[in-house]
């Protein structure tokens, strides 16, 4: 098999050395990191620094990653190069040149909604979905502008589909599964599958039980065998991995994604009132030490090394190397 | 006369396209901005992002500098770098993380204390001077880790001393004069002013009439032999330029520079009741095309061609190779 970068686009671990190691003994180049849900843009600062405590006390396992030079760095180093990202716009707020300022200090990825209503776009458990709005256009443009990744993972048909429209250079899905497979508000439609490949866009594949056929007991052919199904509608160069792995936390946490600030109700989102919680991962896909399970079943359902290769890494690879930057 | 960068080692000018005109006319090739008077973090982002708009608006003119060869690029560019300080630590707030976040935002320069007391150290308008803080030893180290300049002055003789021997990188002076040729609560003591020559730092005369000798009557000649005997004492690579200039600024910033919010009263700092503004700079220097009256005046005291370069600019450009990035 061809030497490969191994990328995951997208985790919300709750840290510690444990994982930074577990990332390390796993061969995992790159991670791309949730900092915020919706803490407003100090919050997100706060964020920041409690990732460059963990940069300074950790430099042999982990480092900031800013392009996509830096995930060749990370396999020369034998570290784990760690890309932020938010799973909303709220720490950019109401003012468009937090978008710079936040690209400045690290972010590369941002969600313009996370399941409900943002400022930007709807998120996919309203009822209702006008599309993106009038801040939202202005800052996609902004977005491309500097190098900030539009990510609609979380966000509903519509929107996702204007975002693909709107903007001028590739977004992201970063952690989601395709609809046909296992009919979910965060599993995307064929329509959306196939304009994002179309316009040069990649889809991470997400491990997060409430995303997989049988949930937790979904078995690893299973879910090969979609990606390959995948592969097949949007093309092999623009599917990778995004297991939306949240590892350690508390379900506390949980709660904290869902509800925020924006409710006194509980909701429970992809869970219910009987099962509140994280749910267990699949047992092919407890943590970092268990993307080989991924790529040999990958390899499993007939494809080549090439094609295994660019999903475990060398599509977001190339993603990173175009998208990081300022607009041409 | 050699080739050599010039380099204003503050000014906080009521910032416009004119004066960036004026400053490629001027030939400076980079300055030191203050960023900050009293503002905290939250609102310093938003006076990072008014530059964020003016590096959009006047790319021709302007760019954002972060390391010694971003003057060498505006050379070759014929733009203005822009190196960002601060004169007060109140953008960092009580938070030591903070210092890394504001340096990567692209602050170079931050004052330990404003003429007042501050969490860190001394001003230099206090009666006392207690010296460096528990909390400025902390800001002190991690100012050295991240390359975040000590600038002392606007602080007092006893914390700045101290600051000098505390800091494992020089520090720097960047807009005063010495205390020998006009007393003044800003102006330094020939004991700072051979501690910063010892240890590498730099000191920028300023020509801010409240610094200078008959103040907005001071002739050049004064000035220049002011900067000759100052080389004698500190040693001529030590030395450079920091006008203070205050350009097109109405007398309501002086104020907000005095007084901020720390007080109710008026405090007229180094002016009065009965010239409680901006005073007028001498007829020799009106703004960023006059700095060849400095060079000239300069090699009217005798001073050859490179110490004048360096005066000008080569020993700041050598302290910003220095002094921007991770210590080694």
């Amino acid at each position: 098999m061809t030497q490969m970068p191994l990328i995951d686009c997208l985790q919300y671990a709750n840290w510690s050395e444990k994982i930074f190691r577990e990332m390390r003994a796993g061969g995992v180049t790159a991670v791309h990191v949730t900092i915020a849900y919706h803490e407003n843009f100090r919050e997100t600062v706060l964020n920041f620094e409690q990732w460059n405590r963990w940069f300074e006390q950790f430099p042999d396992q982990i480092f900031q990653g800013r392009t996509g030079d830096d995930v060749r760095r990370a396999e020369t180093d034998r570290r784990t190069a760690i890309f932020f990202g938010f799973q909303n716009p709220s720490p950019i707020e109401d003012d468009i040149r937090l978008v710079e300022i936040c690209h400045t200090l690290g972010a590369r990825f941002m969600q313009l909604s996370y399941n409900n209503q943002s400022l930007l776009a709807t998120g996919c458990y309203e009822a209702e979905d006008p599309g993106i709005t009038r801040m939202g256009r202005q800052v996609i443009g902004e977005m491309n502008r500097v190098g900030l990744v539009i990510d609609m993972s979380h966000s509903a048909e519509r929107s996702t589909l204007e975002a693909i429209e709107i903007s001028d250079r590739p977004i992201a899905i970063t952690h989601a599964n395709p609809a046909f497979w296992h009919p979910a508000l965060r599993n995307k439609s064929d329509d959306v599958l196939r304009a994002l490949g179309q316009s040069g866009g990649v889809l991470g594949f997400s491990a997060y039980p409430h995303h997989l056929k049988d949930k937790s007991d979904c078995t690893l052919e299973n879910f090969c065998e979609m990606i390959a199904r995948t592969a097949d509608l949007m093309g092999p160069d623009h599917i990778g991995i995004g297991t939306d792995l949240c590892q350690d936390q508390p379900d506390s946490v949980v709660e904290w994604m869902r509800v925020g600030r924006w409710s006194k109700d509980i909701d429970y989102g992809e869970g219910s009132r009987d099962n509140p919680g994280f749910p267990p991962f699949p047992s092919w896909f407890r943590g970092n030490r268990d993307f080989g399970n991924i790529a040999a079943g990958l390899r499993a359902t007939g494809m080549d090394d090439g094609e295994v290769a660019g999903i475990m890494g060398g599509n977001w690879l190339r993603f990173f190397d175009a998208s990081f930057g300022p607009a041409k």
